[in-house]
């Protein structure tokens, strides 16, 4: 088993960790663009060695960890040397996109590619925040194509599994509106809270009385830039939508608290309440699930 | 010094034990309407036993911590037998409308009552969740009347800063603006966003992929409804600009997206990360400060 890793932050060094402490046999290689990352996760035996696109065309499974609109990049530089049997999966947070840019690059070896997203993350980025428990009980999204062979998609479900996650299927417009919903919108607007509050003339007014409940709800304000501009990017037009549906949403709470409706107000807190409790407790037989 | 609380929840109890703490001579007394709560109280050693309005109106002072919509209920009740020496305090995370609910209540006696706002939390709330050192470091607003002595606001502030607070004052119109900026804000966003997804035909396939960014995000919306529904009325004029304000930072945030203008979006993040990072490590000194 000869494992490549392109990419090598959080979730590129928290598969190899992953991978290798199920399989001590693998042999991992990797690369990113940044030679410092590449040095650090040698030093940390996150991969054995640098490799070369050449290296890793000839690897049995290679796993792209990259911004997602780096991904087209990557696959052109790896498909001039791609062997046959090699399998090709990534980690990128939309897929829709990614999966045309693979198309677009890899033409009739499509095939060999295996979209993914692994759904785990730490407030920290980089190789140094890797762990091999990363993964652990956490959702691991494929979409596979029509293209893949069941032999393929397995081969890359059995490598997450041996990283302790639990991989389901998708298909991938699914996919990309299910995280716009709880993922891609959620941080447009933790971005966008920070952003208006950090530009009123009173802000550092409004910062010194920011307290907990404000530091958790803009967490994901921490998260990457680039990563992020290139998810909303990919997922426009479902992130779009939700921002759409969440503008409407605040005006309704708006229209109730301007109307000083205190019934219906209680009621949405409630439901609200309710709901996340549920979830939270892992019962979520009480959602609604009418779409097929 | 005789103490009385009435509201034996989470910021009452913790009041209550971090005032013992710093004054093991303390007399501490309590009241809530909920019979269970006054007991539990009594049991955990919060109070020393379950107080009269008469009990409470011959105390040096007394912390009101009910939700703010039944501030005017409790000091109607205290009003009657009120003694002159008495001060009053609040912990409403409005003041605003608590001032007026006051005056309207006591009438010629409002000089004895010091409104102030403690910016404390946790997510479990009840007597059971309160703890001595939950005022540690955290600020507590004090919003002084032109009528107060300096002499009863200096006392309030003295038992907060017994229980290691740090006191600030502002004007009642400032608190209840930046209150409905970094907090009120927020809590109506985090309701409104859990209550959208809940009520969506595909509720239980979001909540299966809601993960640890969803739940921090949402976290606020655990909040206790009755509480937020009493916020939301009190404080309704500022908090419906401020949601008309994320209205228009949303749609603004929609529109580059649709536009595909990468620029502005990671121009947008990254201002967002390094304004919270700044304020994460307490550095607030570029922050803009124009308002007087």
């Amino acid at each position: 088993m000869r494992l490549g890793i392109v990419g090598l932050g959080l979730i590129g060094g928290s598969f190899a960790l992953g991978v290798r402490r199920a399989m001590p046999e693998a042999r991992i290689i990797g690369h990113d663009r940044d030679e410092a990352s590449t040095d650090e996760a040698i030093k940390r035996g996150v991969i054995e060695e640098s490799a070369t696109w050449r290296d890793l065309g000839s690897c049995d499974v290679v796993l792209i960890a990259v911004p997602v609109r780096q991904m087209q990049d990557v696959l052109a530089a790896l498909s001039p040397v791609l062997s046959e049997g090699v399998v090709l999966t990534d980690a990128g947070s939309t897929k829709g996109a990614v999966i045309d840019a693979a198309r677009t690059v890899l033409n009739d070896r499509i095939a060999q590619f295996v979209p993914g997203h692994p759904i785990a993350g730490r407030e920290k980025s980089g190789v140094a925040a890797a762990a091999g428990e990363l993964f652990e009980g956490r959702h691991v999204v494929l979409t596979p194509l029509p293209e893949n062979s069941p032999e393929t998609v397995d081969k890359i479900e059995a490598l997450w599994q041996a990283c302790g996650a639990r991989v389901v299927r998708l298909d991938a417009p699914g996919h990309d509106r299910v995280f716009a919903s709880v993922s891609h919108l959620p941080h447009a607007i933790a971005f966008a809270l920070v952003d208006e509050l950090a530009s009123r003339p009173n802000a550092r007014q409004l910062f010194t009385f920011a307290a907990s409940g404000f530091r958790d709800f803009t967490r994901i304000a921490g998260s990457s830039p680039d990563m992020w501009r290139d998810i909303s990017l990919d997922n426009a037009a479902a992130i779009a939508d939700e921002c759409r549906r969440m503008e409407a949403k605040l005006a309704e709470i708006r229209l109730a608290i301007e109307a000083g409706d205190g019934d219906a107000l209680f009621a949405l807190m409630q439901r609200a309440r309710d709901a996340r409790e549920k979830w939270m407790a892992g019962e979520l037989e009480g959602f609604r699930d009418d779409a097929a």
